[in-house]
This record gives C-alpha cells, structure tokens and sequence, in this order.
C-alpha cells in the first residue's frame, strides 16, 4: 500500500521546542505585535527547522480581511463567449466565499478608441486588490497597465495576451496553434483537396479581432505546409451590416458552386449554419469557433460540423483562483496559461457541456 | 457595474437578533452541548431566516478530525493511464493538506477471478471513512460493496460505473458515446470509404475489459448508421503473447494490402505504431486511446494521428474532491459525472498536457 499522509506541524509542539507560549507562536505565524526580540527569533528557527507551512485558508479566515477583484472585459450581449467567462469568474468567487471575495466587472467598447483606457481609469480609482483584464490593442491597453504597475496592483490577462506589458498571469488559448489544428480537422474534411472558404468578419476595412488574424495565419501555414493544393477563398461579412450577409453569401456561391467547405476563425458560424438551414442546402461542411447557443444549435442540426471551443468558463475561474492564489495563499504564479484546443462535434458535445454544468455546479 | 458579494452573516449579528451570547450562537452552529433547548429553537430559527449558511471551511478545520480515504485500483505498470488517476487524487489530496486528509491506495489484479473482493475486503478491515473504486465484473465488484453499504461507508466508482451498485457517485467516461465519437473522425480518415482495422486485446479468448467492448460497440453503430460501405475487419493480439504481435500484423497485412485504417479500443495503440515505424509504412492512418508516454511518442512522429483522451487525472482529481465535499462540507453529490471526449493529435497535444501539469502543479 502506499501512502498519501498530509499531517499538520501543531503549535502546540512549535511551543514546546521554543520554550515559549502557544500564544506567542501564533503572534509570530500570524506577523502580531507583542513578542520580544528573542522569543521571535526563537520561533522562528523552529519553524525553519520543522519547515513550517503556515495554513494559509487559516490565516486568510482569521485575518477576516476584504479583497475587492476587478475585471474589464468587452461589452458583450447575453448569448456570448463573455458570459461563459464570467460564470466561471463568478464560480470561483463563490468558491472562495469564505474569504470575503468582492468581484466588480465593467466593460469597454471593442470598437470605439479610447474606451479601454477610460474605463480602466475608472476602475483603478476604486483601489481594486487585484485585476483581470480582456486587453484591447497594445496602445489602448498600455496606460491602464503603467497606472496598475505604479500602485503596484497585480493584473491577469484573460482571452490573448500582451507578453511585452508583463502581466502576473495569462489565460486564454493559442490562437496561432488553434488555426493550425483547425487546419488539420478541415483537411480531413476536405476530400480530394476540394477547396475552402474562410468567412471573415470585418470592423472598419479590417479584421474585427487578434484572434481572427492569428488563427487564420496559423490555418494558412498548416495548408501551405502539408495540402498546399486545397485552394482558399475568401469571404468578408461587415459587423455594421449584418443586412447584407445572405446577399453576400448567395452572390460568392453562385460564383463557385463547387465549394462545399468552410470555416470561420470568429465565434459567428452560425450566420453560416443557418444560412444553409434557410436555403436548405445539406451537406456543405462547415467548422467554426465557439459554444454560443446559435452554433451550439446548428451543431446538432447537422449544418455545422465542428467547433473549437476554448474553455471560456475555465478562463474565467483560473483568473480569479490566480487573484486567490497570489494574493491569498501567497503562492507562486505561472506566467502563462494555455487552454486546450477542444473540438467539439455533435457526437461528444453533452459531455463537454456536462463537464461545464459541473464546473459552475449548475 | 455588475457586482458579486459574498458577504458573511456574522455570528454577533445572529446572537443580537435571537438575545443569546456569541458563544451559545456557536454551540448550536457546531452542535456542541451546553445550550437549552429554548435558546436553541432561538437560534435555529433565526439562522433559518437569515439563510446562514456555515463557514464549512472554519469548521472542519476547528474540528480537527483526520479523514482516511482508501482507493482500490487495477494493477499497472508506472506508464500507466492509472498512473495519471493516482497523481490526480495526490493532487486533490494535497490541496487539502489543512483538512488531514490521507489516502491509501491498493491495488487488484483483474486477470485473476476473486482479488478484487480480497483486497476490498482487507481495504475495508482498516474502516476508511470514503471509498474510490475502479470496479471489476458486476459480480466481483458486488461483496465488497454489500460490506461499504453495511459499514455506512461512501463509496465513489472511478474509470467505469455499474449503476446497479448504486455509488455515491461516478467519474469516467462514456466508452459508447467515447466510440461513436470515434468513429465520426475515422470516417473522416478514411476516404472514400475505405477499408478500417480494428486491434483488440484478447485475455482469455474474450475481450480485456468492457471498456474495449463498448467503444467497440459506439463504433460500429455510428458506422453502421452513417457509413455502412467502410468495410471493417478485425484483428486480435492476445495480452498473454505479446511477442507474437509482429507476426499477427505481418500476415494480416500480407493478406490485406488495402487497408490502410486502423483504430483500437485499448490503451496500447502504440503497438501498431511501433510496428509501423520498424517496418518504415508511412501514410497508415491511425486512431487510439489515452495518452501513455508510447502513445504519444507515436502521436508526435507521426505514426498515430489521433488519440481520445479520457482526462485521467481529472477523474482522480475529481473523485477525491466528491469524497471531501461530501465528508467535510456536506454538500450534494451528482451521482454522475461523464468526462469530455477529447481529440488529441500532435496539433494540439501540448496544449493538453499543459492544462494537466497545470492541475498537478507541477
């Protein structure tokens, strides 16, 4: 048999090597005022020695201590990627209820300039303890982080990442190494290197998100690099004219009737899916990005195949449990987290979303 | 702003409304003597109204009471599936180090008819307060669980469930769901319908566990459902004679040169791919089960192209977690909890296994 034993060093026997009180040791652990010279010193090679963990959920309960979270994330509407994050933001704080964990969220405006900036004033004149942040650009994120860096509050990212302005922590996915998987699923679909559509979503003459170009130029290299012969089509919706994306899709697939697959590298395949519903078209095979409940319906209607999903709800819980971590246990914090690439199809999507109930203990 | 509180009710607040002292509102909240009953009735309704819920946490560690948890596995190698379960429940141990938790792991060989219930029973000899089991046969598994029952002993199935048996609750995956699910990428794997192998492990001339059995049987129904012209032979090693594997596949392939897909229901896809970088085949399309070091060897040079993961260490993980939210903070337990399907191939196979050191901390 073997054994897993997790005994605690007492006080009590701290009290006895020293030579002092029970008291006392607890004034050391526990940083109190009270104690002499000599008696802390005392104690405190004892409990060198006896390599002393300090319960921590202890400390942090008797210190009845209040932390205030903050979080800044894009506005978003109900049925969205966000909200995942925050039910796992709001999971973890009431996992920790215990210990006195207060969460604000405010939201930025994606696509409006200066938003991010504004909002991220607003929030560090409530002297938060720690924050987590969905950052925008590298421009509109960086006066909020020096502002946070001087007041020396600890900040995560969530979703992508900005390595050059340092955070505690990440969380969030690989958006590069997502595209190239994606790839991989989409060759497998493609027979005979037929060719492919990319559906793209444009805000103001560009791509609406990091993640949208990131995966995409990691697509485009795992074709290059192993089915170079699969050609790739493109084809831009407007964000500011959602009116026009029947038309759009009609008109490219009367151009070339023999494309019969696609992707989306945003969280909007279901503009796609239920395209094909309308239309009735069958089996035009599609991929995409996220659970939202649109794409997670067309899933199971069969007009789309695959989704990668990256595990919004987990983001959201391991950013606050990094916050406890640090700020709590005192613990030593992983730079970057990657989440898995999951695919998800009609075929394994119950367990994963069951996996997901369990984690919000729905 | 959108704001989460988690506010505690304090006890001075509940010993002001009901006109007792702090320490009789502690008495009755921990179920100690020294109360009379009309104080008592007091308190218990007015925690009622205020919907207190207790600091579980601040009581179990008042408590100080040690748990013991004892855990029955199959026998196994260190490069094991099972390896990953056992660092999971470490793990979960370790993270409630300030509980007393300690566990004690056994193990049963599943080849020999009667050790199971051996081993349970000199598991139960020493009175564990919660049980995790990977159950054998329905019938082996039953005298062990007849004696947990009596003793008043939880007991949770790990890996595989027999729902007769009627555990606190389960941890695993769906082997059916786990094959069908396979099968949808498989078919993708082979164009134009081709023909597909499947590898069994044989002991004593029926199939090494109803693992195998059930993924085996969600294969074949998705196939038979979605693309009845893949024609699908069979081909069996036996556990006992591993050193006529080479041989096996070597006729079988002589005899077959036109298949060109393969797929097993068993941990050991690697036998296969071994067997095909020694003989220097590129191009065989292979698919597996669980990521053993081997497996994912094969996995990153190219001789298997996918792998199902069962998520071992959050099934370990999980379990003991059950156990400590049912013993320490007596909440509700789901009876059962299905693990993700998850595809793995060399794209996103890091990404994976970063998410599982994160969960072991290492």
């Amino acid at each position: 048999m073997r054994e897993n034993k997790s005994e605690r060093i007492r006080i009590k026997d701290i009290a006895l090597k020293a030579g002092v009180s029970v008291g006392t040791v607890d004034r050391v652990i526990h940083g109190r005022s009270g104690v002499s010279e000599s008696s802390k010193k005392k104690v405190e090679e004892i409990l060198k020695q006896m390599n002393y963990q300090p319960n921590m959920y202890a400390s942090a309960l008797a210190s009845n201590k209040k932390y205030n979270f903050s979080c800044l994330l894009p506005l978003h509407t109900q049925e969205d990627y966000w909200m995942d994050i925050e039910a796992g933001m709001r999971h973890a704080v009431g996992m920790y209820k215990d210990f006195n964990i207060r969460l604000n969220i405010s939201y930025y405006d994606q696509y409006e300039s200066g938003s991010f900036a504004k909002e991220g004033k607003k929030m560090i004149a409530t002297m938060p303890d720690g924050v987590i942040m969905a950052p925008s650009s590298e421009d509109e994120t960086m006066s909020t982080v020096l502002q946070l860096k001087e007041k020396n509050i600890p900040f995560v990212f969530i979703d992508s990442n900005i390595r050059s302005l340092n955070p505690l922590s990440f969380y969030g996915q690989s958006s590069h190494s997502s595209g190239y998987f994606a790839a991989r699923i989409l060759s497998l679909m493609a027979e005979h290197n037929e060719p492919v559509v990319i559906f793209r979503l444009i805000y103001d003459g560009r791509l609406g998100s990091n993640q949208q170009r990131n995966r995409e130029e990691g697509f485009r290299e795992y074709i290059q690099n192993n089915c170079p012969d699969i050609k790739l089509y493109e084809l831009n919706f407007y964000v500011k004219n959602p009116e026009n994306n029947d038309k759009i899709m009609e008109d490219f697939f009367l151009a070339h009737p023999e494309v019969n697959c696609g992707i989306t590298f945003n969280s909007k395949a279901y503009i796609i899916g239920e395209y094909m519903q309308k239309i009735n078209r069958k089996g035009f095979k599609m991929m995409g990005y996220d659970l939202l409940r649109r794409n997670v319906k067309c899933l199971k209607e069969g007009t789309v195949d695959f989704i990668i999903a990256q595990q919004p709800t987990e983001q959201g819980q391991s950013c606050i449990e990094c916050l406890f971590e640090h700020l709590i246990l005192k613990k030593e914090i992983k730079a970057y987290n990657y989440m898995p690439i999951t695919l998800i199809s009609k075929e394994n999507i119950d367990f994963y979303l069951d996996a997901h109930l369990r984690t919000n203990n729905i």
